[in-house]
């Protein structure tokens, strides 16, 4: 059986026929309902991780056959990672480090832009009742923005700067609003910003941004470009943690003094935990919905690839 | 009245006529019986820190002025930021870091290649007696091997790693030792690695040195090297720690994609605790009477220099 995918070969990306995964013993097929494009999927077409294949890895879909009766016509979202489940790391709990896992759309393992996807088992989370599948869809950027606070302990006196009001910024905000009452939120786009005002949480444009005596305890970096990290270290007070929560392709200059003279503490979080993701979705302590900018059917990828990459969007989402 | 004083004016350093400084109210007036050369003076030299002024922040001295008599004639080190003791990091205890500090021979005060100094009383630490004046020389740099042990918690059963065999690594190797079973240090002198062999520490020459599947859970890097920080984002595991030490001068390209792929925490230390590291050095539980490779008289200062920037030196002593 044949089915549409979009491929990216290193160079383009197209609409392609491929064959229908074959599941393994511990997978399930699952036929993709939505999907959604990240900002890596975007590095990917640039180069980053040098992935050759089917794009994609936040993704809502049902599950069509498994070898478990009880996940059959569930609907779910999946983990990214697939680990080896035999490895010290995956002994320790610590599979999403796994050094033999591959990542979904990312590395060693298809993607989710396409009509059918294999996944194991245990990477499955079934979407709880109350939640849309289009909010479902952030579950995989909500998780690693929850991931943050599974590594640092935050007091809630602390004085926090997020910077970037994109996609991932703007979920690791509203995360970090659960955590903080000192939160404030650095952006150069005032209508992404106004978002996180309306759900009360204070926001300063770019062009307004002052570095203070009074510097911040902890700076979470989500611009995914070298000046936003380059601005991290200059708001971060001595002592400091900055998160490092975007990755992109290219390198920069750079001397690590300032690290050592200030004592900063430099934390890479990636992917985290699906069951408080989802949670925080059911219950709407996180609210999704007006990240949405636009939702194309699949098979208008290019226009909806298009749009992703305009500044001003936020969330687009494919309809399969 | 006049002094000599090693004078560096951005360009060369030079044996100099300059004034005896005059205490303020809250400093004492110190002859400097030792001085001793860290790889810092010899960045420096280099152009970190954009320094002018005279050279040296290790030293052991004698009380020669004092606001309170207690203090005359009392041997001493003495701490090296000189803080403001106003501001909100110095309430806070963090006056290490205090934004308005000055830095003794590094940033805006004289350093101690000098007859005579000037620092605040509170900076100052008596010298235990059983400690001899030559190993009271590396209090400074003790107490900033101790500082790791202050910002990060490690098990006794942690894989440790520290890189560079020099004057900063055998230290930080020496106190690593009374917190792991589990240390190694990795080195490009077979006769520095010799010196940690005889203390029971495990130790590897670079040329023998292979990147295992069993990572390092912490990465100390002190060799002051580009080449040392790529091979500690090499050696430490996922989740891991890096714990940078060395400061110099010249940037290098990077991309901080690895950092948060394998969620790698890097930590800048910096000055440490002086009380622990007089106690240490007094109780004999780190020895240093090994790490002096010469000692020259302040008045062949240039040859001290000489020796201090070969490959095969440790530390260099000046005796005032």
């Amino acid at each position: 059986m044949m089915m549409k995918a979009l491929y990216f070969d290193r160079h383009n990306l197209k609409l392609s026929e491929v064959p229908v995964p074959e599941p393994r013993d511990d997978e399930a097929l699952l036929k993709v309902k939505y999907s959604g494009i990240c900002n890596t999927d975007l590095e990917i077409l640039k180069g980053y991780m040098d992935f050759k294949g089917i794009l994609g890895h936040e993704f809502v879909g049902i599950v069509v056959k498994s070898p478990l009766p009880e996940w059959q016509n569930k609907l779910v979202v999946g983990e990214i990672n697939i680990s080896c489940g035999k490895c010290e790391y995956c002994h320790q709990g610590l599979d999403r480090h796994c050094p033999y896992r591959s990542v979904l759309g990312i590395q060693g393992k298809s993607g989710v832009m396409a009509e059918y996807i294999t996944l194991p088992l245990r990477n499955l989370h079934a979407i709880p009742e109350p939640v849309k599948p289009q909010c479902a869809l952030f579950t995989e950027p909500l998780a690693a923005a929850c991931e943050i606070f599974e590594q640092i302990r935050i007091l809630s006196d602390y004085r926090v700067l997020v910077i970037g009001d994109g996609k991932l910024g703007q979920l690791i905000a509203r995360v970090t609003n659960l955590h903080t009452s000192n939160l404030c939120v650095l952006g150069k786009h005032q209508q992404k910003l106004n978002l996180l005002n309306k759900l009360g949480i204070d926001t300063v444009h770019s062009d307004n941004f002052k570095i203070e005596a009074e510097k911040f305890q902890v700076v979470i970096e989500a611009t995914g470009s070298w000046q936003g990290w380059e601005l991290a270290l200059q708001a971060v007070r001595p002592r400091g943690i900055i998160v490092l929560k975007s990755t992109y392709t290219g390198a920069h200059n750079f001397n690590p003094a300032p690290l050592i003279i200030h004592e900063i503490t430099v934390l890479g979080s990636r992917c985290g935990p699906f069951p408080l993701a989802l949670q925080l979705l059911a219950k709407k302590q996180v609210v999704v919905d007006d990240l949405i900018t636009a939702s194309f059917p699949f098979s208008e990828w290019n226009k909806a690839f298009d749009m992703a990459s305009r500044q001003d969007s936020l969330k687009i989402i494919m309809k399969h």
